[in-house]
């Protein structure tokens, strides 16, 4: 496989200056949302890393970690390949002589120059959903911990990506009623909540700031799961409208908690649970870290109904590609 | 000082099962962020730490990281000293054979027994700033940074925290006319968006889970400057108010950057500058992780005119205390 083979050449390059003992992820927006996962799960699994990071690409050139050295693989990624921010901090890390590698749908694009090793996916509805960005992301994020430490699920995570394909498009078969009942019940709502927890906190993130701010110029919030309780639960009514992700896996039951709650005391609740989609082929040791992958591609049914029914096509904007800033 | 006899007592306990590499900081909502300017702190400047956690409880107790170990400092908060996930987790850092300090606000109250050390802080409008939780977890990670491998700034830091309280004591003077008039101008508003970065996107979030939400049933979310221009830039417009905090230090440009957008394409935009507040006796070397601090103080007041114009006052709840969930 490619990314088992990136993995392998960036620790044989870097074999005789003390190897790879950090990672880094930075990009902007769904860019660095797509890494969440790997996040989620290095932080959760690796016992031998010195450093996982996780920064909006402005943010880790502005103020750079200390850490970042010759030691470091930075992985960075820019859906066109152009993001200055992202290009900056690909940079960067190279100049602090870290080992890069760059994310792009658009081979040859800038971003790709910057990159020791380069990963070109797929997007869109035609793509496979084991080629995207954040399955790419996972792969990678799963070759640095089996690599480094060895991790005792990498079977079972390799089989999952051979399953995810088959789950998705099966999940996608399913949902299109709810995902039309999503559209026409909020297509006149000015604000949408998401929420999620563990490896999935990141599709929340994605579908609050990309798609809901972004494309549907409608309010929203990502709020964790386990904070839900610690303050966001006072502004659930009964008119208010919430899009909930269960996943599989540790995190459930904080998903199941804020459920039961909204249940209780809300009225517009709107669920996307992958264990009604399919996720149990995929084994039960690594099935939260594929919810994501399964959660981001049938939200994406979801968001397409909802700007059908609003008139808003998703490739709306108003400033972004449009004014400078 | 009581926290760096603290950090030096653990340091020494360890000393013969190899030290402290790890530090975690665990807690629920408003507690969590406020050890979000020690998790920058020290993702930011040390080099040799090899774990920097930042969890909300009750993620750390079901999806316990495997680094967590008996080389591992837990530091866990609760306000009251009794919210059960942060409990559970403090009890499963012991469980594991990790250090752990307990920051409450209530002496002897429950998670103070689960703290191998202490820290009792203070709180409320006749507290010293330099005495509150947020300043005292500040003060904890500097000397962890200190103590394990030193930290040239450490003395700017130590007399950064002596100017905090005549720092917070003008700035509060200053901001009261302009605490009214955002409290009048938004009394009706369904919803405030919050803005920060760097050491101070943890302010955002409190204001904006913890006060908006909370305390107000006022929707919000908490965008980090970096991201803006990733997504939440589109729903900026002349009717949506916009509460900036612009920090000191490195990545106050992209604070800036917000500010220069919102100028040209929204109307109610509401700045809180440390620059404007004083910040500046203190060294730039550490004003940015000071930023948070005077902050979180400073737009207490803006919450507190906003609550009385609103006649909702801040300790009002529907669900918190009053229901089981």
């Amino acid at each position: 496989m490619l990314e088992e083979q990136i993995i392998a050449d960036i620790l044989k390059a870097k074999k005789d200056v003390g190897g790879i003992d950090k990672v880094f992820f930075t990009a902007c927006g769904g860019s660095i949302a797509a890494f969440y996962p790997c996040k989620f799960l290095l932080e959760s699994e690796s016992r031998k890393l010195r450093r996982i990071g996780y920064y909006s690409a402005n943010e880790f050139v502005h103020a750079t970690p200390a850490s970042l050295d010759k030691n470091s693989l930075v992985i960075a990624c820019s859906h066109q390949g152009t993001t200055p921010e992202t290009i900056e901090a690909i940079k960067l890390a190279r100049s602090k002589g870290a080992s890069t590698i760059a994310f792009s749908y658009a081979e040859g694009s800038e971003i790709t120059k910057y990159g020791d090793r380069t990963i070109i996916y797929e997007w869109g509805p035609a793509s496979s959903e084991a080629q995207q960005k954040a399955s790419k992301g996972l792969r990678i994020a799963i070759e640095v911990l089996n690599q480094l430490e060895g991790w005792k699920y990498y079977d079972a995570a390799m089989k999952g990506f051979e399953a995810l394909d088959s789950v998705v498009t099966r999940a996608k078969e399913m949902v299109r009623p709810a995902a039309r009942k999503f559209a026409q019940e909020n297509a006149l709502e000015k604000l949408i909540y998401t929420i999620g927890s563990g490896a999935s906190f990141g599709s929340a993130y994605i579908e609050d700031i990309c798609i809901l701010k972004e494309m549907q110029w409608i309010h929203s919030s990502s709020i964790h799961s386990g904070e839900f309780f610690h303050g966001p639960l006072e502004i659930a009514d009964t008119q208010t409208p919430f899009l909930l992700f269960l996943s599989e896996g540790r995190t459930r039951p904080l998903d199941e908690r804020v459920l039961s709650f909204l249940k209780r005391y809300a009225a517009k609740i709107y669920t996307i649970d992958v264990r009604d989609l399919g996720i149990n082929v995929i084994d039960d040791t690594v099935s939260e870290y594929f919810s994501p992958l399964v959660l981001t591609n049938i939200v994406a049914l979801y968001n397409e109904e909802l700007a059908y029914i609003r008139k808003h096509p998703l490739m709306t904007r108003r400033y972004m590609w449009k004014v400078k800033y």
